[in-house]
């Protein structure tokens, strides 16, 4: 049909022992694209035949195409097959081994580590892209100027060396930020400057965990901080969600012993909720007697259009239980790389070796020119104007979603945020719909790939902070075509994957 | 004498099963110095009265109000006692807790993280403080410059988040400098950018061994690495190095099915041998039979005075086993936080996943200005310029150590590098010289903390490269004053401590 593209022969050999099929088919298509030999453009066998070549379920095979798709390695049409995509970033392609690497088989955390979930950190900014802000308005002019300024204030000071836990002005300003913003008073000996809050968990996890070590995680929950924990050995117990944010009752019935808790507490990932005043205290005691911490990521709460946020967990945390972190990928720009950790006091210390000796720190500059952007209010009123930004978006996207999605995908009620959770009706297969509707050029996640236990969540999570009220209403329509096709199929044969 | 203040009275307790006295009672009063419990000014009680109090040998005291003199929590004067600084970094004591912090018993990495050595890293600029570039002779108004036209030049662009490996234009500078700076031919895609080159070793490690997995390392080695093993489970296989540098056949016999090596095959850290031709060969043929990687961090070969520089161990790597790390902290400047690792091609697509899903990646803003700087010519320049800036600056160092340390202190030729190693003459215990340098203003590292298992090893790791002459020289004669007066005393009575 006009693309011509000789079909790829693969040898994928056979999975390793105790490694899922499809993880395994996933990850030995991936590699085939990135060690360049599935080139550009080639197109994948169809799913029925590769499926019967690999003696897997086709549904397997249309999986793992899916999951490649969402991630930018592949493009399908419906009627027209997979490719693997002519648009790989050049980087990706860059690995070219002379003879085929050896199969995988790292004895350290690598299975564990897994895929992570930011390689498709690159995709297009396109809607429904979630997570994502604003980047057009952002005051970068002001941003360089300042960045101008504190470079010729400090000199040769800034090209030395720093502590370990970050820039000094910057760990007080967030400090101050903290509590004004989210109640939260610490000392700055408690703040911790990270590149991401990620590995605030990746060190609190090594710190405080031992191998086996049970950890609870949300159920539906942040995938990349499970991968996280588990690649510090914990076992995940996997804790209900429901209007009240996490269901700490059944997480003391299930692992009392549990040493760390990971949860977003200001606004859950990705339903929104709220955690409640009732469950706070009672996972605030539970952690106290248990001797647990609780990793709370604060990632997205300060986008709370209506009402004032609720004060963090951490301003509750009398028993200095609560580790608190939160990101400015959000709330600036995520090529920022900067985000920060609120230690317990007794966990400080050993925090700060942790990071020194395994990372170090950020750039100084970069950190210093974040600290002059706070300490001159620039920061706060770059937020509150942002909050009316979103508010507005949101707004718009709930309206498009109404008109043009004819119940098939219900957004619910938006309080914060620059993304949301929007449930799909009974009969659609999310992870499908999102496939069909990347063919289209929409991104959306599958709200069941959040899931850990949960088999009942299907929906999309689509972000609406970056895009104009306009593209918003373009993209809702095309998504409304999207679903009112999908509808019209079984939702397991889903036509773009052969 | 002048300083007036209280001897603390400290309440210890005692250290927990299995902890060495010497470690606890350092990290117990350094935690007492960070709680503010100990204040800035005070006086420490004499060792010989603390170490009767604690039932501990005069020794065991003495060596740890050494180290915590290094590492700037206290200060020491022959003959008046031992204060707490006054000049303690004020983030240093900002952890206030209203009360006592628990006793640290984490169950996760904690112990095996141990005490981070960068926690030293801001301390004082001043003779003869190693690993340190000159800080003053970095072009900072053009990369200053650099900074604000990339912002300009990229706009929004500059803002959104990058491939977690690293910035592509950055990888291809490097990838370029590295082709004709060290002789490593790679692709693109197996250069990473990491924050340090310990972020690299961790990742390594965590992904290629399993708990209790050997890895050798020299003996004298880098301390940092070290732990960052260790906390990744490794078992450590100390291995000597000679004037050829690492004794690859004794570690061969030691452990021969060791998972992992770290050496500094391009100059040894921190006696500055080079690992030669023949063992390079042996090492490689071992790694490959072994299915053993070798971690090289090749973190200041640049700096090579006379000769040309061997290409680094990577260039002879056909089995594709060596990870090549370097940093550009000492070819640049500290605060930059910019480090890379050239990773086996079996490797690069698990260190990918491994290092965004536990740090994401170093600011945008910063790897495009050191990519511009790079391909621009700036920092070839840079460093070339650097080189006989250092080389006049190690001539210097070494005359003036000739001139004032009258055999005592034995410098060895310098080939290459910001720092040397020294040999005492017999009869000096270095960690008392270095004490004793401490209270004299001047900067330096005992040699035998470098040490695993040898025991032969006393002299002083000091840096020239920051240095101008007329400072090296002023510090020379004052280190022989230390040195000639450190003589004329037992060795086992350094007159700073109590």
């Amino acid at each position: 049909m006009g693309r011509a593209a000789a079909e790829a022969v693969l040898a994928l050999g056979s999975p390793p022992p105790g490694m899922a099929r499809g993880a395994w088919l996933h990850e030995a298509l991936r590699r085939a694209i990135l060690s360049g030999r599935l080139k550009p453009g080639t197109r994948l066998p169809a799913s029925r035949d590769l499926a019967r070549q690999q003696g897997v379920a086709r549904g397997t095979v249309v999986a793992a195409y899916e999951q490649l798709a969402a991630e930018g390695y592949v493009v399908g049409a419906t009627g027209r097959g997979t490719f693997v995509a002519r648009d790989l970033p050049d980087d990706l392609l860059a690995v070219r081994p002379a003879s085929e690497p050896p199969p995988a088989a790292l004895p350290g955390c690598a299975a564990r580590f897994a895929r992570s979930p930011f390689a498709g950190a690159t995709a297009p900014v396109r809607p429904f892209r979630a997570s994502l802000p604003d980047l057009a308005a952002f005051p970068l002019a002001l941003w360089t100027r300042l960045a101008g300024r504190e470079a010729r204030r400090l000199g040769t000071a800034l090209l030395g060396e720093i502590d370990g836990v970050g820039y000094l002005p910057l760990r007080i300003a967030i400090r101050d930020h903290l509590a004004l913003a989210r109640g939260v008073e610490c000392d700055v000996g408690q703040v911790a400057i990270v590149a991401s809050v990620q590995q605030a968990l990746d060190l609190v996890a090594r710190l405080v965990l031992a191998p086996g070590d049970a950890a609870w995680v949300e159920d539906p929950g942040y995938p990349a901080a499970r991968q996280v924990l588990q690649a510090a050995g914990a076992q995940l117990v996997a804790v209900g969600v429901d209007g009240q944010g996490l269901d700490v009752a059944a997480g003391m019935v299930r692992a009392p012993e549990a040493r760390l808790v990971h949860l977003t507490a200001g606004r859950h990932a990705p339903l929104g909720h709220v955690l409640s005043l009732d469950r706070r205290l009672a996972l605030l005691r539970w952690a106290g007697v248990a001797g647990a911490y609780v990793f709370d990521d604060d990632y997205d709460a300060e986008h709370r259009f209506a009402d004032r946020p609720l004060p963090a967990l951490k301003s509750l945390d009398g028993g200095d239980r609560v580790i608190h972190a939160g990101t400015f990928s959000k709330l600036m720009f995520p090529g920022l790389r900067l985000a920060y950790a609120v230690l317990p006091r007794a966990l400080a210390p050993d925090f700060a070796d942790a990071l020194s000796l395994t990372a170090r720190h950020q750039p100084q500059a970069t950190q210093a020119t974040l600290a002059a952007f706070m300490a001159e209010g620039h920061f706060a009123r770059h937020v509150r104007r942002m909050r009316m930004l979103y508010a507005e978006r949101a707004a718009a996207f709930a309206a498009a979603g109404r008109r043009e999605w004819a119940g098939r995908l219900v957004v619910p009620p938006i309080m914060a945020g620059l993304d949301v959770a929007c449930r799909l009706a009974g009969g659609f297969d999310d992870r499908a719909v999102a496939a069909a509707a990347l063919a289209a050029g929409i991104t959306a996640v599958p709200l069941s790939r959040y899931a850990v236990e949960r088999s009942d969540l299907s929906g999309l999570v689509l972000g609406f902070g970056a895009f104009e009220p306009a593209g918003i209403a373009d993209a809702a329509r095309r998504l409304g075509a999207v679903l009112a096709s999908a509808e019209r199929q079984p939702a397991d044969q889903p036509g773009c994957s052969d």
